[in-house]
């Protein structure tokens, strides 16, 4: 495995595997790597010849009061669980590396930006979309490996790739939990022992949804009161949405119906959290 | 020569190239091609293995009071001039093949789309940025070839380039004159015979400009006095604006000093030229 700091060094890297004509999959994280990364690394290495992780915490997706400054770095752990779960490149620059000069060009989705996250993060899914640009630019995948937990970021990307006609595919994974049913985050470690005890409540939510959909509830505000009952049984969980939304789309929806993404936002003392379900509504 | 209208069929003359090892080079048109297209096409037959060259009007660039109904079509003649200057594959999509479903992704590049034509055309630089990012995806040039003419264009793909990290370089070549002065323009065709034996006075007001630069005058609003003075002599001519800007962030310049861009847009009648001299200012 090898670990690089520069693009100059990526491109030299990623032209000698294109010349072995290997499939190049790339996992972009922030690291602070953990069973979630985990799963996308080894769906990469099932698929890819080359799997390229790239580790940079990216500032322009961070909003002012955010963690930016005290987002985990543990590096030397996650080079050690890369290694583990075989993947061939860490690609791990600085953000002068990333940001030579005052950033001026921008990618933007709109209306996929508008409900869940984008509501309260306001920049943040543009900061995502223009890491991601760079970072497929720079690595130029054939395959990027993105989380289910992350499902509005996953049909941004997907839509920004289909609408910019960018050469490469998207595989979306499944959310790795906890035994207990909470998403697996890099912002769980934040968590007290307290807010740690509640926090699977938040999926104990989602399943209730789900099953009322699956029951053939296609109402959304009657599963949000029944969702909502189960959250007040937390008393350290304050909920900041809960929405129904097409999963392509991230349309919210006033009659359920089709792919129904279940998604939460929550606030645990100063961390957030988010989880979400993706339910089939009945015909 | 080959022409191809879909996505995929591109995609396969280029993997084939790419196989050859051969410099892929894309000339970026809206069709309607002149002797600055030719010029463009010349530089990517002498620098590139294989040149393409894209026909494409693209509706996203134009305002809804623009001239994309009426902006000319010759396609026959168009597809006669790549063959007989040397181009390799003319890309001629339809919009539907551009733009499939609803696009929802825009690449907007701040700042160097504020002054000269941004002003007056407000999302004309997104759909330029947004359809040349997605011809650059498709293609997978290693060069562009923009026209000068066009500066603040040439100046905003370059920033977006350095800013996603896009693999590959623009040339930026020359502005093509007639022997009169004024330069090639697919809507010089617009004009009526009156109108362009004026139009030529917006190079000579240009040509001042640039004396006067080389002469020590920093001060903009002097030369911006003595250029109206002379296109005071053409009555069919509406100056929109004069203004100096750095060439390379396109931020107007309040004294004169680098690389000075002295821009000229002009109506005659409905038709909108825009013309532009680069002069390095006295130390």
């Amino acid at each position: 495995m090898n670990a690089v700091h520069r693009i100059d060094h990526v491109r030299e890297f990623i032209a000698q595997v294109r010349a072995q004509k290997k499939t190049v999959g790339l996992v972009p994280t922030m690291g602070a790597l953990h069973a979630g990364h985990v799963s996308l690394i080894q769906a990469a290495r099932q698929k890819c010849g080359y799997v390229v992780v790239s580790i940079f915490v990216n500032p322009t997706q961070f909003g002012p009061n955010e963690d930016f400054d005290r987002y985990p770095r543990p590096l030397e752990n996650d080079l050690e669980l890369c290694g583990k779960y075989g993947a061939d490149l860490i690609f791990n620059p600085m953000p002068a590396q990333m940001y030579p000069s005052e950033q001026l060009t921008w990618i933007t989705v709109e209306k996929l930006t508008a409900a869940l996250c984008g509501a309260s993060r306001p920049s943040h899914f543009q900061g995502v979309a223009t890491v991601c640009t760079k970072l497929f630019n720079i690595i130029q995948p054939d395959y990027a490996f993105f989380g289910q937990k992350d499902a509005q970021q996953a049909a941004i990307i997907k839509k920004m790739i289909a609408d910019l006609n960018m050469p490469l595919q998207i595989e979306v994974c499944p959310t790795v939990r906890e035994d207990d049913g909470l998403a697996i985050s890099s912002r769980n470690q934040y968590l007290t022992a307290e807010q740690r005890d509640e926090a699977p409540i938040i999926y104990t939510a989602l399943r209730q949804a789900a099953q009322l959909i699956q029951q053939g509830e296609t109402n959304p505000q009657t599963i949000t009161v029944k969702m909502r009952k189960v959250l007040d049984r937390a008393l350290l969980i304050e909920p900041e949405y809960i929405e129904f939304v097409d999963t392509d789309t991230i349309q919210p929806l006033d009659v359920l119906k089709g792919r129904v993404l279940v998604a939460i936002a929550a606030k645990l003392g100063s961390t957030r959290l988010i989880d979400n379900i993706i339910v089939d509504a009945k015909e």
